[in-house]
């Protein structure tokens, strides 16, 4: 399963694995793999499906429009952003969460813009970083509700970050990261929430003197 | 297992499911869903067994007074509030939980009578919310080992309350929140779950400047 | 297996259980069931054994003095706290851990001499406990490589508490809680985890104003 | 599996545990097995790989200057550091882990050159260590993308210690535990770790006056 060469048993295995983790309880959350670049073709979980329970077989097939080529079910608002996020980026693979911390982190931080994550080996995991003195730059925008809106947001900020991030917050509302692979955006994941994890919990403690 | 038509089934892994995530340690909580409308007729685990070891075939059908119409065992005296709640509401099923994080705030905030939730995308995994702009209001209202007056006391201000809230706080005890179907119920709870989290840690932190 | 007749799987399965929940990490904790009364018989894990990788047919046998009856390895010097406590309670089955939360509290109030717990509906889940207004005085004693002295102290204070408690901490060490059958003393392990959860957050944050 | 004979089998098992504990998101960590001594022999994980998602064959044999003997992919940088500390301490697994606890620690006390562990019973889980009156001194060094390096100041440590420590902090980056065999240096990693959230919480709470 792990390993698996068919991209429905693998997309289905990654988003359950992230909604153990609590980090798309409810309907939170959604997921994207591409099936084919031209045109484009992408694997999702249909809107407002619980991501603890979706199957493979329940998948559906989105096009370049966000229109649904195959399977029941409406594609998520947010698939915009999916598209506008893959289209920059030429990513394979978008995975969306809404952890605890990253929630938490993306509201305080919000009017500053960003979230520096710096001076951790862990870093490493993000492709191309290949120091711990790295200082990784997450951008947070605005939440909205017109998905459209966001998307044209979040790709103008990619276009001019040097070097793009792998990661963006939405204030209050969660992370999008992604990979050229579904597994390297499953790591990229991983190694940001990490990350957002070990922020909240320095913030918990005093500075040892 | 997961889309079970079999309701004995589908309530018994939702309840472990609960279980395994700490949100009903030992033998706390109960959880019903609706089998038949006129009379009514509820699935219910009995009284006063662990809810991380009840089986399909223990749970226990219920009738409109609380009465056990079929299994073994007795209904718990939270039965009463069950009822209550599917009456005032009309929903398919009730969950009712002690998590630590229900049980800290619902002590912290009993005197203000509420809870308020405001400003997450995640709110939006409740049924009818469709901004992250919403506040939702959690009632806490004070416990007691009279769950019939307790019963009388949350269906008044679910009756107040406008739009009706899809959860109940009883302060030092848990939380009771309900939904359409068990499914959707569960949603309500991962939504509220992840909202009592979120909002005691962001207690433990100092605003950012 | 988790009604299991068999008391080799069901206190296996118990044992895993408590590891997995991180509340017995490496060798710490142990646990034991009584197989017979007259002459004392209980079931144990081996000293020194991984508790997330002891397997059913590796539990010995131990006798009244705490010698081995049968099965390879040796009996844990804190056999002789178990053998205490089951004579002071009568109880059916001992649950030793060492949770993180456990061995904070314990080391934070041992100048206290007990726990106090008070307020909350999951008390009930603690055998004779009918409502949240009960207070539950958890003692705590010093910690000592000596366990002969210890299960005199243990022994002494359970004595002494009317109504006697359903558990001790030792100071920095951990907690002991037993039950009348192997389920019931998983079920207060539950209770007073859950309440050294609680009471640990509590700490952590101000009061609502 | 637990007790397998097989050096993959195990290992690999170790790894993925390791993995859902959080103490190995992404590609973080490494983790070597000793095969035989002379001349030295290593089972490790190759490069780059997904912890979560590495398989038993998909392990790397590695020689005494860390070159790979079989097995497809490159062994690690820091295998340099496994072979520096196989070497000083005769160990026949070492454990290497990122966890936020040990990560956080590690980045708050370099200052200091160590983290001193005292007072707990659960000490007693590291190998050598019988009374919880015990303190334990886990070095902490600055990271370094120079494993060489960082071999050749983790040896010096280790020879200057004494009694020798189980572990060794690398500053921001994470833990390296050992053991005389692969489920000794798992019982090391639990206790270390159990050790670092305890500190952990402790820094979040008010001493009880």
């Amino acid at each position: 399963m792990l390993h698996s060469e068919d991209p429905r048993a693998a997309l289905s295995w990654v988003i359950h694995d992230i909604h153990q983790r609590g980090w798309a309880m409810g309907t939170g959350g959604n997921f994207s793999l591409v099936l084919e670049r031209e045109p484009l073709r992408l694997l999702m979980a249909p809107s407002g499906v619980d991501k603890g329970l979706v199957t493979a077989t329940e998948l559906i097939e989105v096009g370049p429009t966000g229109q649904v080529l195959s399977g029941a079910g409406q594609a998520s608002a947010e698939t915009a952003l999916h598209l506008a996020i893959l289209r920059e980026t030429g990513a394979a693979s978008v995975l969306h969460t809404h952890s605890v911390f990253a929630t938490l982190l993306s509201t305080m931080y919000v009017a500053q813009g960003e979230l520096a994550i710096a001076g951790f080996e862990m870093l490493k995991g993000l492709e191309s970083i290949t120091s711990h003195r790295a200082t990784v730059l997450i951008p947070i925008l605005p939440n909205d509700q017109d998905m459209t809106q966001v998307g044209k947001a979040v790709t103008e900020r990619l276009h001019q970050q040097n070097p793009r991030p792998y990661g963006v917050l939405l204030a209050g509302h969660g992370l999008y990261t992604w990979g050229d692979s579904l597994f390297q955006a499953r790591r990229h994941l991983e190694i940001l929430e990490f990350s957002f994890e070990l922020l909240y919990r320095k913030m918990t403690v005093q500075p040892v003197t």
